[in-house]
């Protein structure tokens, strides 16, 4: 067994909020840290909780989308995923969501995965990561949110480990999973 | 051979800086999808490329390090990992400084393992993550930034793989390098 790192949490002296929009709430923050020294302009952004979902058909296949993504300029492979709202029951209630909105598919067999940060020096949040195997078509259109333009794409192991291999996910929350759901099932 | 996602391209409308601050700077951009909806409030978080490390020693060690991260307010156990400085002449060379001013070891032989996102819609960065065998100790003392307090651990490989399946590591763009390099060398 490996030994919990020491505590060395830092003493949060003052915090006031630079912004409280829907899409962007930055807490500015001052710390003390263990040996004296202060750290006076940390800034923290708050989200709600993220989920995600490695979705497959009874037949294996793998359910991702494609979308254009403003930060990185580009249109990206993803995993299904989304935003914990306040009316969902649970994480996992959120990732069956996203996942009937975005794709129209649903069932299947679901367990989590894992829960990590997407940046836990900056963001105060957990991304759930989801497994769902033998999901199938339950409606037959998306309902997708206001500034949502989703492509879905049903991809075979082959696939899946040719876009690994090559660099062309990028989304570390999304590839983590995908990555340790490749090494738990020796899919390499 | 997966066929590229079709090119779903947003077109900006405007952008003007809310924030530029070493720490913080947020770029509030609106845009136009492809079938013409508007986004009018879309917050790009700007940042310097990150870089991180999977450094093992000749004996086979990885180099872990904990510390305190103030968004999860949690101690965590992490890679080495960085912003790339203006002064630094590639990822690389950030990589290599990184690890040697935060646990002074150095040397051995390096190559990049891939470089990803910590998150593709808000952030405009790229994460570089290298895997470095055969680091050995070449300074008896760390050269840590003013708010630096980081703990160094020596762990066998059976400790990282504990690390991991107990999702005792967090940070995603940590744990998709990671995982990565359990699954392609078989230490599952």
């Amino acid at each position: 067994m490996v030994n919990q790192p020491e505590n060395r949490k830092w003493q949060l002296l003052s915090s006031e909020y630079l912004h409280r929009e829907p899409w962007l709430t930055v807490a500015h923050n001052a710390y003390r840290l263990p040996d004296g020294r202060v750290a006076p302009d940390y800034y923290i952004l708050e989200y709600p909780d993220w989920v995600n979902v490695i979705a497959r058909t009874a037949e294996g296949l793998f359910l991702l989308i494609s979308q254009y993504r403003p930060g990185l300029d580009a249109t990206c492979f993803e995993l299904v995923a989304g935003v914990c709202d306040r009316d969902d029951t649970a994480p996992l209630a959120s990732a069956q969501r996203e996942l009937l909105e975005e794709t129209g598919f649903g069932g299947g067999s679901w367990r989590e995965l894992m829960s990590i940060s997407a940046n836990a020096s900056t963001t105060n949040n957990l991304t759930h990561c989801f497994v769902a195997e033998g999901v199938h078509r339950i409606a037959d259109h998306q309902d997708l949110d206001a500034t949502e333009d989703i492509q879905v794409h049903l991809l075979t192991v082959d696939e899946v480990r040719e876009l690994l291999c090559s660099n062309a996910i990028k989304q570390a929350t999304h590839l983590a999973p995908l990555w340790r759901y490749f090494a738990e099932n020796s899919l390499l």
